[in-house]
């Protein structure tokens, strides 16, 4: 039997808003979403197949964030207060991207 | 029993480059995914939940696109040649945001 190789998760994206509350109403009005973390520097949207991320711009760029098996080749990971460590890269063209350690 | 309601989708998230081969490169190098399409002006990445639309900046901005099953109380709705249709809006914070009609 064929089996597909398993592909890799995005475990969430990332947006700038500098009124965190604003923009966690824009999309908990304009979608079917949860409510996962909220304070005034992030919050934290569940959606049905992934997260989405509204962050200060004082605190993180945009980015996206992908689950990787070898998370520490990419460099020293920080841990986070829960529980997870991850490091962030960029792509060739500039993009953030953050390399969550598998738990 | 308890029935969760159903969240919405994030059915991709598009991020900029100016050479697309070697975005591309670098993100099916570094993770699990696969090439669902791949032209010049850009490509679209599958993941185990998600997609990643690496998009030329004469294309599109980077954007988020959700599915939602009333896309069309967002404005009018420009078909693409998948079939599919979706408006671009942007949310409070000035992000762009792609809203696709459920299919």
């Amino acid at each position: 039997m064929f089996t597909e190789e398993r592909l890799d998760i995005i475990d969430h994206v990332a947006i700038s808003a500098r009124d965190i509350g604003e923009a966690v109403r824009w999309y908990t009005q304009t979608f079917r979403c949860k409510i996962l973390y909220q304070d005034e520097t992030w919050a934290l949207l569940g959606f049905g197949n992934t997260k989405l991320a509204i962050v200060h711009p004082s605190q993180h760029p945009s980015h996206i964030a992908f689950v990787h098996s070898e998370a520490e080749k990419f460099g020293s990971l920080t841990p986070h207060r829960d529980g997870t460590s991850s490091v962030y890269v960029a792509d060739p063209a500039g993009n953030a991207v953050e390399i969550l350690k598998q738990t």
